[in-house]
């Protein structure tokens, strides 16, 4: 099948492209709580923590370009992680690489990326963004829903793919469908009623018994014009400011402008400056996704990833070199000591994270507390362990 | 007060020595509790293991020396850890150091040492053996009890130092005692009824609510000749190739008697060969010792040691490099690596052991299943760590 037998409906997918679309990665944050294994200087995009070979960002490089091609693959991180970057993926086309001057949250990041593509290909220009660090376990079903997503936003409209809920987690923000929307090659494609924050546990679990709710995974696939022209509605300098630096981006003064006016950008989420006044105005479209998704917030949440982990010791690294007798739990065998071991006695759901200068020994219910520790070592001027 | 002074009563103590006193320290026993610090290459006593900046076996050199003056402080432990006893030790003499070439337990390595001051001074010369991996906090008391067990081994008794128990502990055998000696310059002595093994909680709490119960510390003390003679009423053979070792040791021949005599030597626990069939003869007495005392057998007993462990992460090592939040119990830090830190988060009653190759992470609860690991290590063929 042609992109021309294609026409306006379904894009091209089965296995290859999708033609006109372009994928953004924002590479930021820290991952915190995923410390010691993550730091400011080596964030968890940098790091493999399925142990498959690849980096997180990696595994998304290889998810995203056989759907958009290593010519429209944008990478948008800061200035500090630009040679770790392109060291990890060796195909980055330079001028695809968009560097921050400084951290301006994820609207001024992917609305970089928009404006550049809005610059080179014109405002039909599909973009769909997606976190450098997440996992995603069914390539094919993430293509699939890639490809809805592009057919409904050549559409006009803003949107999101939103997980089909496996449980009722708590520790993410749900997306609330209505009714379901008739775009050509998008048959799964929904009206989004609202975002809702991360609820509690009942309200979660009356969420998903309704259906209607989805994890927000911070997917949003858009068209450049249309995101740009939505962000110019809502914060017209911001947009003015990206478009500016857009127009000079693949030209000699690249650096000089974007050093301008980068620092007068307002730092403001996705979330809040598209997604939320957008659906509120029924702007927003959601495509489900069945894939496994986890956005690997915290060492449970690794844990829960890797297997084994609930009923014995499971291990990221070298196997033979941890040893867990009445114990379960992770294990992050990550010192770089060759021969160098751990062996843990009697600890159920224990995390033991070891790195050369910075070894954590937690449990899987504090996993949302190690943010402390790392406030802790930094009052305790050990800026350099965080 | 002059040694003639003291006559035949009470030894001279008063800061100084005890005339005619020799200790022994027999060095031996691989403390696989507290591995992974302990190893069978750099067993515990060779290990600071109270923070005090002296090896285990630096601190029974320093309370033994002043009471027996170094020329008269014997050291038994095996040939492996020659070098590192004498770097240890730079004071003991090197007649003094007895290397036996394989392990053959305790009444050959006491034994020993007994013959050859039997040999040099004859057979009035009075020993006292003390383990070399035990900890002790009151040096003033310790020397009292041991100046009344020499005046009682005077006697021909076999002596023994019974600790006074603060609680009912199971993890110590005890001793019965019965009525009082009269012995002149022990005041405290006592007639020893019965050694008893480790007792469970029950029985342990009956014991120590009668106040004829102490802790058995495996402290003697006894006079050379007395020792070997109970010795070759019980083992002839055991008694008469120690004394051939010893008439040989201060000359040319030593190594070679040895080589000959010692492998054909019994293995057996003075316990076994002498304290209790001696015992049951009514021939044991018992000093009682009212001073602090521990074997440091697991991590257990070591962090009950360490001020704080019970209810916030003590420290073994820099107290900079380790960071404990709503965690309590015993961090070891001896990684070697500078600058390396440990963090523990929500763990209570945690043990965490960092060794440059061998990390341990446990609870206090589980400290008498640390054998198991190492049982473990060597059937995965890393003898290396153990």
């Amino acid at each position: 099948m042609s992109p021309s037998e294609a026409g306006a409906g379904r894009p091209v997918r089965s296995g290859g492209r999708i033609e006109g679309f372009a994928a953004v990665v924002p590479a930021g944050g820290a991952g915190t709580r995923l410390w010691p294994l993550s730091r400011a200087g080596a964030p968890k995009f940098l790091h493999d923590l399925t142990g498959s070979g690849r980096s997180l960002l990696q595994a998304t490089w290889d998810r995203l370009e056989p759907l958009a091609g290593a010519d429209h693959l944008l990478l948008v991180t800061g200035r500090a992680h630009a040679a770790a970057v392109r060291a990890a993926l060796p195909d980055l086309r330079d001028g695809n690489l968009l560097l921050e001057p400084s951290a301006r949250d994820s609207m001024a990041a992917i609305g970089l990326a928009a404006a550049v593509l809005e610059h080179r290909e014109g405002p039909g220009a599909v973009l769909g963004s997606f976190a450098a660090d997440h996992v995603i376990d069914d390539d094919e079903a993430f293509g699939d829903a890639v490809a809805q997503a592009v057919a409904t936003a050549r559409a006009g409209e803003v949107v999101t793919i939103g997980i089909s809920p496996t449980g009722p987690a708590t520790q993410f923000g749900y997306i609330r469908s209505s009714a379901p929307l008739s775009v050509p090659g998008a048959p799964d494609a929904l009206r989004v009623a609202e975002f809702v924050e991360k609820p509690d546990a009942a309200t979660a679990a009356g969420y998903v018994a309704t259906g209607d709710y989805r994890w927000n995974a911070g997917m949003f696939v858009v068209g450049a014009g249309v995101l740009l022209g939505h962000l110019h509605g809502q914060l017209p300098a911001l947009a003015d400011g990206l478009r500016e630096i857009a127009a000079a981006w693949d030209s000699p003064s690249r650096e000089q402008v974007l050093d301008a006016v980068w620092p007068s950008l307002v730092k403001i989420a996705i979330d809040h400056a598209i997604a939320e006044p957008v659906a509120a105005a029924g702007g927003v479209a959601v495509v489900p996704g069945s894939f496994g998704w986890d956005d690997v917030g915290d060492w449970d949440s690794l844990a829960s990833l890797v297997p084994g982990a609930a009923s014995q010791v499971a291990v990221l690294g070298d196997d033979a070199a941890v040893l867990g007798l009445a114990a379960s739990g992770l294990v992050v065998a990550g010192s770089g000591v060759p021969g160098r071991t751990v062996s843990v006695l009697g600890v159920p759901d224990v995390v033991v994270v070891d790195t050369p200068d910075a070894l954590l020994v937690t449990t899987r219910e504090h996993a949302q507390s190690v943010k402390g520790l790392v406030g802790a070592w930094r009052e305790r001027e050990r800026d350099d362990l965080v």
